[in-house]
This record gives structure tokens, sequence and C-alpha cells, in this order.
């Protein structure tokens, strides 16, 4: 049994293996703090996420029905995407909003954030809570995008969960870190 | 606007760009059912995972400790890990928890399982619960691994999520479903 507490790796080198327009995947060569040896390890490189719980006044979730090419379903998620150079998460947070479901509202509220897979990706998603939205213009699908909106009653997620309808884990993690805010202020 | 509702896209063509031992990267050709065009789409193809929450008689949690090469970070996670080839889901779980922190328990008790990001991700990760775990056996890290293991109480979870301590999407979904099916099930 090794006695020694896990440590910090140290990298020898990277490269990039592969560029593929949403994120790039490196290969590094990481020393072991335990053994001294080398191995190779691979890592996903993109940029931060966010993703965002849009209440309206009467405590609906303003939700993103869409395909997603990973699965090759059609899920059910909150919106969500990618923060641009220079911008900031919680102002991604509320331009995804906008544009992939044409609702806006009032304070962008921090939640918390998670490492989507600290194994592979290098990148945190950021959540954020915005109550009191409505909707303010039409859908802006970008590219390949192709979504449609969806109200659900707050009430009914933990329903949608258990039942399998939202099954992305970074939606999942959004909505407990809105249990554990509601946990420690309820208002 | 749009009207027509998203669709399931076509699969054109779909090739190999990179094999990185534990992941895939595909691209393949999709034609989208609204506007006909077809795009390039980036999948990243690995197995299913599973992670397991693993609670001793008097409540505490069994958690890991080790180094992650994404965020090149020490992390506070449970145990977890791929489902081997012909291996049920319940029975990496089981297997997981033994090679990652040298407990076993009782009944594999299933919770809910998450995708993990369906934009990219072909595969799920299925959490299990596993009760009464007592030490029965050495840690035993294979090829790089190298994890420790420390106990914390469950009623600590909330705040270790709030404080950043545990940061894995995969963790904190894993701890929603423990959420979920302590509603519905109390015991």
């Amino acid at each position: 049994m090794p006695t020694d507490l896990p440590g910090d790796w140290t990298t020898e080198e990277e490269e990039s293996l592969l560029t593929c327009r949403i994120f790039d995947v490196h290969r590094a060569r990481a020393r072991s703090p335990r053994s001294g040896n080398v191995h190779d390890v691979y890592r996903i490189i993109t940029p931060d996420w966010v993703n965002v719980i849009p209440l309206t006044p009467d405590g609906q979730v303003v939700m993103v029905r869409q395909f997603r090419h990973g699965t090759r379903a059609l899920t059910l998620e909150i919106p969500g995407g990618m923060v641009d150079p220079g911008e900031s998460p919680a102002a991604a947070a509320a331009r995804e909003l906008l544009e992939e479901t044409g609702y806006a509202g009032g304070a962008v509220q921090a939640l918390g954030a998670v490492e989507p897979n600290p194994a592979l990706f290098e990148n945190r998603c950021h959540t954020y809570l915005v109550r009191d939205v409505l909707r303010v213009d039409e859908i802006r699908n970008e590219g390949a995008e192709e979504t449609s909106v969806e109200l659900h009653p707050l009430t009914d997620v933990p329903r949608l969960i258990r039942e399998g309808a939202i099954t992305h884990a970074l939606v999942v993690a959004a909505f407990h870190w809105l249990s554990l805010s509601e946990a420690e202020t309820p208002r």
C-alpha cells in the first residue's frame, strides 16, 4: 500500500494533437511525484462554459429542446454555452439566455461552478440564476443550432430528472446548486 | 423565427480522427432535418462511466483524493471509473469502490444516470449507492493512478460543494441523485 499522499504532477511537455472547432485535444507528458515515472495524459482544452436557470414570475423554468450530436438524441436543457473571449461568465449567461430562448430578466445571480470533467477537461462551467424573466425577443439560432423553448414548472424538475427527461449532467448539477442556494437562503 | 420543432439529424458519414487510449474523437457529417444542410460535428466516444456513493455504518462518505490531469489539481471525488467490456455498470461500481478505496459493502443500489455531456459525448454515467461499507482490503491503484481515501460525513457534503472542495460535475450530479432518492424514500 502506498504510504505517501497524492501530490501534484509536473508537466514535462505538451502538444496539440487535434483541433476540433470547439475543443482541442492535447497530449502531455506528466511526471508522478510518487514514482517519478512519466506518463502520457490526454487533455481536452475548451473555453469555460456557462448555464443559466431562467425563472418566470410564475415559477416556470425556461428550457431548451435541441438535438445533441454526442448522444444523437433530443435533450431538454437549460440555456447555456461557451464563454466568448473577453466576455465575463455572467455576460455569457445573459447572452445565451437571450439567444437561445428570447427571454431576459433581472440580475444574473451566480449559484456556483463545477468542473465538467477534471480528469479530461481543463475548464469550468459557471451556473447562474435569473429571476423574473420575460419573453423579449425571438430565438436567434446561430450556425447549426436548432432550438425550441419549453416552460416547465420548477416544482416538476425533480420528476423530470427522475424520469430521464433531463439527462445532462451539467443541468443536473445546476439544479443541485439551486437546491443548495435555496437551502441556505430561503426567500 | 423558425416554426418547426427541432428533430433528429441524420448521419451521412463518420470517421475516427484520433484515438487517445480512453477516448476516440470522431467527425461526423450530419444533416439537419430543418434546413437540409450538412454540418461537421465532433463526437467523443468512450465507454459508459460509473460512480458510487459509499456510506459507512456511521454516515461517512468514503471519498477519493487524486490528481486530475485535465485541471492539473487534486480533487475530492467519490470512487468511479469506466465500465469494462462485458461488465455491468453495477459490477463496475463495486469494482471501482474496492480498487480505489479498499472498501466494500452491501447491495449496489442504482440511484440514476446522467449523460456527462450529450453535446460531445455518446456515453452515460451511472450512479450507485452502497450502504454499510467497511474497509476490507488495501487500495489497488493501477497504472498511473495514485489515490488516497478520505472519510467525510454525508451531512458535510453540501458545505464541501458550496466551498469548492467538491468540484466534479458528475460527483455533484451523484449527490443530487441521492437527494432525490432521499426525498422519495425516506429511511
